[in-house]
C-alpha cells in the first residue's frame, strides 16, 4: 500500500490512510512522517528511509511485500501526485498486488489557505529537472501559460537550481500580465505555515524554497479582499 | 467553512473536515453528501439543497454566517478545484471570514485507482461549458496536448453536451498517438467503482457520464499490468 498522509499533521489524514497503517505489518517512509505517526507504528517494522533513495526505498518495500509482510510505504501529501506510487508499480514488476491511498496534494492545501484560486482549469508543473529535461519543462510552462491555466509550481526551487523560478516567472510574463495574481504557500496547513498573496512582477520579492508551492492566476483571477480567487463564471 | 469529503465514503473525510462537521451549528450541501453523515448532523440546523442553484446555497450559508452561526458548507471531493469555495468568497464579499478545508480530489481518486498516471506534470480542464466559453476550453486542451501534459477532464459528458468528450479525443489525437493510455474512472472511490484502462483511439467505446473522470496519458505513459504508469524518469 502507497499511503498518503496530506499536507500537514494528524488532522489531513483521511481515515482510509490511517486504517491502512493500521493493517500494516511493516511501515515504510522518511523519518519525519514516521514521527507523525509513533502510536500508529508502535510495536510495528519499520524502515526509515532517507529524504533520496525512492528506487532503494520502492526495493525494500516490495521485497518486503513479496516476502509476504503487508507493507504500507507512507509519505506526504498524494503520493499519486509526484510521489512514490509510480516507483513502486515499476519496481513491483507485477509480483505484488500495489494499491494507492490518496491524500490531500500540495495544490489542493495551498489553494484552501489562499482561498480559491483553482475554480478553473489549472496545470499542475514541477520545476525540478532532476527526472525530467529542462528542455521539456520550458515548453510546458509555455504551453500552459499560453492556454491561460492557473499554473501550480511544485518544487519551484533548490540548492542546485535557484533561477528555475525566474526563468518560469519570465515565461509567464509573455503571456500573463504584470499584476496577475499570485499565491505563494510555505509549510501550507502546517503549523509553521506561511502564506503570501502578491502579484506576478513582485513575486520573486518573496522567499521560495522546496517547501513552498506557487500558484500563479489566469487572466480571471483576482484578489478579494484576503483571498485570491479565480471565479468560476456565475451571474451574481 | 467550505469542507470538502473526498470522493467516497466515510473513510475518504480527513479529520480535519469531521471537526468542522462537528463544530458547525449549520450544515448546509447537497442531499447525498448530507446522507453520508447523519450521526455527524443529529441535532444541527441543515440546510439541504438541490444540485445546481450553488449561488443560492452560497447566498443561504453566508447570511446564515453573518446572522453569527458556525456554517459548514460540504460537498464531494475538494471544494477549492471546480467546488463551492469561489462562490463563497464571491457571496461573502468580506463580510464573513471563509475558511476552506481541503479533500482528495477527483483527479487524485481517479489516478489511484488507475495506479500512478500522474507521476508527471498534468493539467485539468473541465469540459463544462455552463461557466467557461467553449472556446476557451477548446483552446486549453490544444495547449495542454502540445505542451505533452496527462491531460484529466472533469465533467467529460453530460446530456447538455453529450459531444464534447468527441472533439477533447480529437484534438488529443492531433498530438497525441492513437496507443497513448487513457484510464476512466467511473464514481471513484465509492462502492460502485468502475475502471478501465483503454488507449485514445478506442476510449469512445467505454461509457462516460458526469460521475466520470477520463485521465489522457502522456507521451511516456504505459501500460503496467493492471496499471496505468507514467514513470517518473529514474534509473532502475
Amino acid at each position: 500500500m502507497v499511503v498518503g498522509l496530506g499536507p500537514g499533521n494528524r488532522d489531513s489524514f483521511t481515515a482510509e490512510a490511517l486504517t491502512a497503517i493500521r493493517e500494516a505489518q511493516v511501515v515504510v517512509g522518511y523519518h519525519t512522517y514516521l514521527n507523525l505517526i509513533p502510536d500508529l507504528i508502535e510495536g510495528k517494522e519499520m524502515v526509515a528511509t532517507p529524504m533520496r533513495g525512492e528506487v532503494e526505498r520502492a526495493r525494500q518495500a516490495v521485497e518486503l511485500a513479496a516476502a509476504g509482510k503487508t507493507v504500507a510505504v507512507v509519505s506526504s501529501g498524494d503520493p499519486g501526485i509526484y510521489g512514490m506510487a509510480g516507483i513502486i508499480i515499476e519496481v513491483a514488476g507485477g509480483r505484488v498486488p500495489v494499491k494507492v491511498i490518496p491524500g490531500v496534494t500540495a495544490a489542493s492545501a495551498a489553494a484552501a489557505s489562499l482561498g480559491a484560486p483553482l475554480m478553473h482549469d489549472f496545470a499542475v508543473i514541477s520545476l525540478s529537472d532532476l527526472l525530467t529535461p529542462w528542455e521539456t519543462i520550458l515548453k510546458r510552462l509555455e504551453m500552459a501559460a499560453a492556454g491561460d491555466f492557473v499554473i501550480v509550481l511544485y518544487n519551484p526551487r533548490s540548492h542546485g537550481r535557484p533561477n528555475h523560478i525566474n526563468t518560469a516567472r519570465d515565461i509567464m510574463l509573455k503571456y500573463k500580465a504584470p499584476a496577475t495574481p499570485v499565491g505563494i504557500v510555505r509549510q501550507a496547513r502546517r503549523g509553521q505555515e506561511e502564506r503570501t498573496i502578491t502579484t506576478l512582477d513582485r513575486m520573486l520579492d518573496v522567499e521560495i524554497d522546496m517547501l513552498t508551492t506557487v500558484i500563479i492566476g489566469n487572466s480571471q483571477t483576482r484578489v478579494a479582499g484576503k483571498y485570491m480567487l479565480t471565479p468560476r463564471g456565475y451571474h451574481l
